[in-house]
């Protein structure tokens, strides 16, 4: 392989804002629970896809794989996206944000859809705003059409991922 | 106006996985410090602008106005996007996850950026993953260039946003 092991990846300190913005160093700000915020978009049409947290270890793993890990904060452990699903995201790209607390990826998403309701996307609904906005807030159901039956890709239970 | 006042605005409570996850009531999931993610994409490129944090009076702001507002987590304080240095966001479609506790709003960004560097986007850096992973991992600059100087829009001292 001669590829770099998820082990052997090292976050630098955080340093000065200077340095944290306008650096080449990569010094992750986990909050309090050691997760930082990922962002999965589309890496073809752009669309988000999904928004999910990464530990340390996690972020390791994606960079070293090149595949997306995450961590569950409902199940409390890493998770490879696709571990049940076979969805697994490809990485294209991964970006940082100016104080380094999200990344954003651009996947190439294999199988049909990302979302564990079925989806492509988790963001099938849209919140109506500003002149649409109504006092008692009724989401509407946009690409919405089911991709898959997660009843056949995850089995009955709980909800396996995220 | 007859626009409907962010004070009046009524956020469901929380039902079942499926009433969540398929239903119509917008019962946002906020975290133990009140919080939930938002992603702002470029309405018209699709590019991940920024990730930020919205309050419950955050978010019934941007709904009521249709204008992103955050929460400033390091500054603890209500934000209007754009109230320092107007560039501010018209929000054009607002999106909510599968299980709530992420929306993604698709904005119009006013003026040359969305980041208090000076950048387009606050997403200016990349890591290099896979097969260009690194042990010790060096950030690339990416669409790095300034669109602004932040000295004029913000003045000095500190990080005014964010």
């Amino acid at each position: 392989m001669g590829r770099v092991l998820a082990d052997q990846i090292l976050f630098a300190q955080r340093g000065s804002s200077a340095e944290v913005e306008e650096g080449r160093a990569f010094a992750p700000k986990f909050d309090a629970d050691g997760l930082l915020t990922c962002v999965a978009t589309d890496a073809g049409s752009g669309e988000v896809l999904m928004v999910a947290h990464m530990n340390a270890q996690a972020l390791a793993n994606t960079i070293a794989t090149g595949e997306a890990w995450y961590f569950s904060r409902s199940r409390q452990s890493l998770w490879r996206k696709g571990e049940t699903s076979g969805h697994v995201q490809r990485v294209v790209e991964m970006r940082v944000d100016c104080d380094q607390d999200a990344v954003w990826i651009k996947v190439e998403q294999a199988g049909p859809g990302a979302c564990h309701t079925g989806r492509r996307s988790c963001f099938y609904r849209a919140v109506p705003v500003g002149e649409g906005a109504k006092t008692s807030v009724r989401l509407e159901f946009r690409d919405a059409e089911k991709a898959f039956d997660p009843h056949d890709v995850y089995g009955g239970g709980t909800k396996p991922e995220g």
